[in-house]
């Protein structure tokens, strides 16, 4: 399970942090650290001293120019965030993530991002729309702002806690899930960019007066789940309604 | 019940620790910092620097020359242990503990300290015996060593989900306990040292070939949590033994 988590820092700008989080990954069993778009060295002394014997981690991150690339092949995406939006979208509490980690985690091929933001901004709304679900790590009102290593350990500490739980009750036989393979996250974003394209054909969507539609929507699909043969599906319906408003505006 | 649970650095050599462990705390709710024979500089500019906005627990934590005097008010005393030692101690993972915090908590006088040690080295065994159990932070068995402030971060998060999940329960009306007091660390340290030297009085005890007698037997009267009046009664027994052993002694 532990080895289908991985960890996303974006935009992080001090190297020791960096450090930090790969101690708290190795110290807790995860060993998948991507960096997108890093705003310093990631090999640096204070990096390696804040490692403290990880720095093997640091030597083996990839760093992304997007967050799109970081998360292409994952099944699941949770934001950490660290206010309430505008857009209110489903939270979790790390106990609650740390619940469902077992099963997300259970198909071969799922892989679940974690994804961190900048020490100073934490994630855009962008960013944070790209997600599945957030993760709120409960804090003080008065103090809210975690160091990024002690939020990246306190999760990958519900994701060990979760893992224990699950090898305890582990039996030799699983019973194999007959859940469908569910769509990648770039799978989903070219879902979404077709979407928007067949809305904006369609003119239901105005880019210039957006109003948050495509975040709702977003927020909609993110939350079903949705498997490949349903994205399939979803797709067909919008090829077809795009050939549909073409052969439309044809007509005179 | 946060503001009754105190954390304990023993002999710290890293002032940025001590800010990153004071960070973690104000973020959690914690505000009762004590610190036992540092080995460095407490308000520096490293500590205030990785405390981020919470050096004013820096200022106002305690400072003092032995454990027994930083826990002497406190009615639990847990040390944080990576290792599992010679004599096996009551041992809890982080979240075990954080299922008694509310009820420990309850008593009005109740002092709850979580006790971590040197960076390098730990708690030594000494230490370790004048705590009522021990807390092990699950990890990586190959790289199980945490950083001091990720230590203090994973319970201090687990304290405060103990306490939301309390605040989420709690009525108005709240059956008073009706438990007599329990002993304080220092009559339960009294009660130790009254006992040893009633052992070494009556023979039982020969302090050159110890035997860990006296950690069995801390071990056992912790384990059993007892309360004033016991205490009372048990101090009580050992000056009658003692006055019992004398008068056999001045016999022929």
């Amino acid at each position: 399970m532990l080895e289908r988590i991985r960890i996303v820092l974006i935009g992080t700008s001090h190297p020791g942090n960096i450090g930090g989080v790969a101690r708290a990954m190795h110290n807790m069993g995860l060993a998948d650290l991507a960096l997108v778009a890093p705003r310093c060295e990631v090999i640096t002394q204070d990096s390696i001293s804040r490692a403290s014997g990880a720095d093997h981690l640091l030597h083996q991150a990839n760093v992304h120019a997007t967050l799109e690339d970081a998360v292409a092949d994952c099944t699941l995406a949770v934001g950490a965030s660290a206010r309430s939006r505008t857009l209110p979208w489903p939270m979790l509490s790390p106990r609650e993530l740390a619940d469902r980690l077992p099963t997300e985690c259970q198909p071969a091929d799922a892989r679940v991002a974690l994804v961190f933001g900048r020490e100073d901004s934490g994630l855009t709304n962008a960013e944070l729309q790209r997600c599945h679900a957030h993760v709120h790590i409960p804090t003080n009102a008065d103090f809210s702002s975690l160091n990024l290593a002690a939020a990246v350990q306190v999760l990958a500490y519900e994701c060990r806690m979760a893992w224990l739980s699950q090898a305890q009750v582990d039996t030799p036989f699983v019973a194999q899930s007959d859940d469908d393979d569910l769509a990648t996250h770039a799978e989903l974003e070219r879902y979404f960019e077709h979407l928007e394209r067949t809305l904006i054909g369609i003119d239901f969507h105005d880019p210039a007066q957006p109003r948050q539609l495509m975040a709702r929507l977003r927020r909609l699909y993110l939350r079903a789940r949705p498997e490949r043969m349903e994205m399939n599906i979803l797709r067909g319906i919008l090829s077809a309604t795009e050939k549909a408003a073409s052969t439309k505006q044809l007509k005179p």
